[in-house]
């Protein structure tokens, strides 16, 4: 197998910021040596500092078409659920060829902000009627080829989904496109598994859809027959309500109800996990699960604040995502991931080890790299041996990391300015995003557009 | 007088969005004729929809350049107060010629990002000792030159600084090059007239910077040989502590002592105005004055969240800025203005009329349109005869507008998205942005990076 390499005279390695780095890549796009105090010697110079590419550990692809639509007061309170509404009349209308083309746009804006694995949360598997495709696994289909169409990596999670309610409760209407069961969604996994066997860029997990929309029975039955590596994420405690109807359905609060019923480790990710309790904070912290955060839709649907700086306190991992895409960036996720703290107790610097002058921006962006690459189940997330070569070059002339190194460079990406300072993208070895543009740009977005005509047409 | 025109076929006019609107600007960069359903004829197309360009109250131009500095841990809880020692040190060293340069840098950003006219709280008067220059207006005179250089439109607010706490206290030492008398700032704002008198870009006002830093007799004295138009802002109630301390001192809360000892009316705005109780809201929005809010800054700084809901119910008037210039993009603050007060009531779509279909988009930039203009005092904000000819000109092609019109367009402005919508700026009826590019950009970030690496190296 031949090699490549490329070499960084700034990188942001596992232990820290080194110099003269040289990355040695397969044909396969794995990260076969890591080299700091080395020579460019046949290497390709990058033109600025090096860090990982940040996972995306929470996305629901076709909401990307909705950005926006949702910003109206509907004359009696607003809320999730009218939100909800808005999302539900969408849905009555998509198609795979639409699902594709808006899959493809969104992930190629993910990399162009940085993002190069996404957690694709997919729920959306019937026709609009709510019945199987004649490829039952169609729009899953759909899902993967437009993220091998972008470049970005995937970790396909298909979403059990059963119920409308706590305790088995029947779908309503608007819920059709979703119902599936633990044997069709094993179908689906294989069939994705089959399509892209070896390939690095693509894996699959397991979602239930949160424990409204299962039963103990249906989500034991589906972990059951689950690879011991594939990733398990659910929605949990995102909306009070939630915690109250589990509440008055089980006398269990959400967190508390799934780890009485089973037993959530490493391999789970709890995506929002707002409304939680200090001894549901513990619990999540111990199990080693990642805390899946979603800071923007979580603001934008009103859900409220994650109590993040007790749970990193108490050792726990979270990850980002962007969720229903309102916003596409890493850095506006962990800014207002942080702002929040900072706004919820009046102080500063809140998510970050209380050492001396220990980095905020550097905290933040590890945390969501070895938080997002456990939540992925993928070799991602670090540069080093055995990893995905998934990498950013910054751009050193943007305005806000101007004259910034190390993790000052971290502070101000995170916390300064408005402009994008991803210049360069390399996903599984491969460059996707050169000088700020993706090769294929122009023909993605002109299917989105066709797409989003006849959707709003 | 000569004029030109130019021709949108939509545009945001004060009664809402028009089509096929042709505006008319004289030479002097204001709008004699503004008509909708018109032809035209010898008018420049503009390319995309149009809308008038925002007003940034709030500026402390020097404090760009250490944008992401202060995002550390100090060990021992972290605030505000740590913030402003790093913000102390940084002014240890600035000249003149480096707070010119970063001013023009800044307002480059600004005009990219939509911001057409800018209010300069402007403190920094004197030497690294505190001794005023040669020319006692050297600094102010550099802020306007760097405002005239990247072609923003700037009300310049002379800062009144006499003391270092309530009642009167000593000022400390990293103070020392902003300390001024009532007749020190008629000076300079007299200096400032005289260089541009005439010139409808450059309006000048005045700054008592807080009650912690003036007294009842100089705010009298400095109010009293003001001009009758022109505008007067202070920080206010920014900090907890700050609250606590005026309290200790007066009995009374910050804007309580405010009202008690002045008149504040539609001419000031009181900026940050975090920590305020009903009502203080209520006395706020009964004044006419505006409440200056700069949500990406009071969330650095974790100052806390404005009751923006309870304020815009009583009739409140409000508008942005981005103050310490860690975010300079108005699309981040209106979001986040927005975004806190559905954190805070875990409630959506909040600082609208709550009327069906209402738009929050729409009901935010309309707000920041018409507060901002009050509050610098210029005839901005507004598509119509006998205003600035300031306006924006989105970039139809931008993936989070495609597809949107009307105020679903400032819907999607606001709220979705994180790549720069703004593709030309016409501020004065002169193009300073075109295609995302301004003339001087190349020349403006060579001078300051020049000043950076003097400043942190």
């Amino acid at each position: 197998m031949s090699h490549s390499a490329v070499f960084a005279v700034h990188a942001l390695l596992p232990e820290g910021w080194a110099r003269d780095v040289r990355l040695e890549v397969d044909d396969a796009g794995q990260l076969t040596r890591v080299e700091a105090d080395a020579g460019p010697d046949g290497a390709q110079r990058l033109t600025g500092p090096v860090i990982p590419g940040v996972p995306n550990l929470h996305s629901h692809a076709f909401q990307r078409a909705m950005a926006g639509l949702g910003e109206r007061a509907s004359g009696a309170g607003d809320s999730f659920w009218t939100w909800r509404e808005v999302m539900y009349r969408f849905l009555d209308r998509l198609t795979p060829e639409q699902v594709e083309a808006i899959a493809a746009q969104l992930y190629v804006e993910m990399l162009k902000a940085g993002y190069t694995a996404v957690g694709e949360f997919h729920y959306l598997h019937h026709d609009p009627e709510g019945r199987p495709y004649a490829d039952p696994a169609e729009m899953s289909r759909r899902v993967v080829v437009a993220a091998r169409a972008s470049g970005i990596g995937i970790t396909l999670l298909p979403v059990l989904y059963g119920y409308g309610g706590f305790g088995g409760q029947p779908a309503g209407a608007g819920q059709r496109r979703f119902l599936n069961t633990p044997g069709g969604l094993r179908d689906i996994a294989e069939a994705i598994r089959r399509d892209h066997a070896g390939n690095g860029q693509v894996a699959v997990g397991l979602a239930p859809h949160s424990l409204r929309a299962v039963t103990a029975e249906t989500l034991g039955e589906a972990l059951d027959g689950l690879d011991e590596a594939a990733p398990v994420h659910l929605h949990i405690a995102e909306q009070q309500k939630e915690v109250e109807d589990c509440i008055a359905w089980s006398g269990r609060r959400p967190v508390e109800w799934l780890t009485d019923h089973f037993e959530p480790d490493g391999r789970w990710c709890l995506v929002h996990a707002t409304h939680i309790t200090e001894d549901e904070t513990r619990a999540i912290a111990d199990s080693g699960a990642v805390a899946g955060l979603c800071p923007t839709t979580e603001a934008n649907l009103g859900d409220g604040l994650f109590p993040a700086g007790d749970f990193l306190e108490q050792g726990g991992r979270f990850g980002i995502g962007s969720d229903s895409h309102i916003s596409v960036s890493p850095i506006e996720e962990l800014r207002w991931l942080e702002y929040g703290q900072r706004l919820r107790h009046l102080s500063r610097n809140l998510l970050v080890e209380q050492a001396e002058n220990a980095s905020v921006g550097a905290s933040l962006i590890r945390g969501a790299f070895d938080g997002g690459a456990q939540a992925l189940g993928r070799p991602i997330g670090r540069l080093a041996a055995g990893c995905r070569a998934d990498l950013l070059v910054l751009d050193p002339e943007n305005p806000s990391l101007f004259g910034r190194s190390g993790d000052a460079l971290l502070d101000a990406l995170i916390f300064a300015g408005n402009t994008n300072p991803v210049r360069d993208v390399m996903v599984g070895g491969r460059w996707v995003v050169e000088a700020g543009h993706h090769g294929d740009e122009d023909a993605i977005f002109a299917r989105y557009k066709a797409a989003v005509s006849e959707l709003t047409g």
